[in-house]
């Protein structure tokens, strides 16, 4: 029988490199004959997508509820582990999921202020213990990741509006609440300083993720 | 400042009568000068009932995992609460609901085999401490609301198959089901025996009314 699959998932804001550095974890592995699940958070799967559909839905007149939010987030990752990631690990593949739990913790406990309690009330009932093997937080200041983000629109910094300034409060709120869990719990979540060159960064990702291999072999 | 409105819910298995009762209510509360929302669940707003329709997406090849399907009735539910329920109340409406949470018990608990304490752990999150001030619960054997589903649709009764027995089973744990929350809550679920006429149906439904406007006035 082969040994469950590790679980790995990748976190971070805006403009930190989550995208490049996930192509780089999989083909990591993929280099080392292990057969990788790559997925993404929310959605999927086709029902998962759906109920994402839901939460992002702009025509709706009518406000979602915080809490009707935060079930159907958990809805579509009840789904997700069902249909994805549960049995990818059970035979023994290793998954790599942009974005999971920590995320509703950051995004939506540290961002918007939903109540963080609430949230682990739900990743318990729906992960039934299940969590991530090893979460790689890719960190910068706010300052840096909006740098980086500028760059790639081609924009210019500058002088920032209110509306600009209330989404950098948001950003800050949702890295503390990231930096708040990776201090929590070190011995799953790693800090990279993504500020770092990207070989750097990528040196750093190869030792945690060495770490699993031999655990896992 | 008004009096918070009283909450009413109408629950029951198929073919006990719930529609005819439930105009009953309305018009009964009505004509006593009381306002009345009716509304129903799953639904209820248009946020709900996209809720709602995930759920019950017949095209879909992909199994909806149960705790999925949990976490859909009761996102459902929290935004029923926050646009329809809650407000009523508050500005001193009655709410006239048909199904809510007991139906969740009966039907994915009882009839469907999820886990009870799984669903009270949702009503938890989500009601924050309300439930309904009545419950009017519909009953009678599965075999007298099978005969009046029938004679609705003008069928025979007669022979049943492999899947009219299941059926049958189906609606037998529902009904349990029911029966069960009510012996536990005695002071909220009145059981009303729905084989007897309409009139004397609705004597009994009036009496329950009687005590909850002389508990409100």
């Amino acid at each position: 029988m082969n040994r469950r699959g590790r679980f790995i998932t990748l976190e971070g804001g805006e403009g930190v490199g989550k995208s490049t550095n996930l192509d780089w974890v999989c083909s990591w592995l993929d280099e080392r004959g292990i057969e990788v699940v790559r997925t993404r958070e929310p959605g999927g799967t086709p029902r998962a997508e759906a109920i994402r559909e839901l939460l992002l839905d702009p025509s709706s007149q009518e406000p979602l509820d915080d809490d009707a939010e935060l079930l159907l987030v958990f809805a579509a990752r009840a789904q997700h582990l069902a249909q994805v990631i549960r049995p990818a690990l059970a035979r023994g593949a290793w998954v790599v999921c942009d974005r999971f739990t920590d995320a509703t913790f950051a995004y939506q406990g540290g961002g918007r202020g939903l109540d963080m309690q609430r949230i682990a009330t739900l990743e318990a009932l729906v992960q039934r213990g299940l969590t991530p093997d090893l979460t790689l937080l890719l960190d910068m200041s706010i300052e840096a990741a909006q740098e980086r983000v500028d760059q790639r629109l081609g924009q210019q910094g500058g002088q920032r509006d209110r509306f600009e300034r209330e989404r950098q409060a948001f950003f800050q709120a949702v890295r503390d609440a990231y930096l708040a869990r990776a201090a929590a719990e070190p011995a799953r979540i790693a800090v990279i300083d993504a500020s770092h060159s990207l070989p750097a960064v990528q040196a750093e990702l190869a030792e945690h993720l060495e770490r699993q291999v031999a655990l896992w072999r």
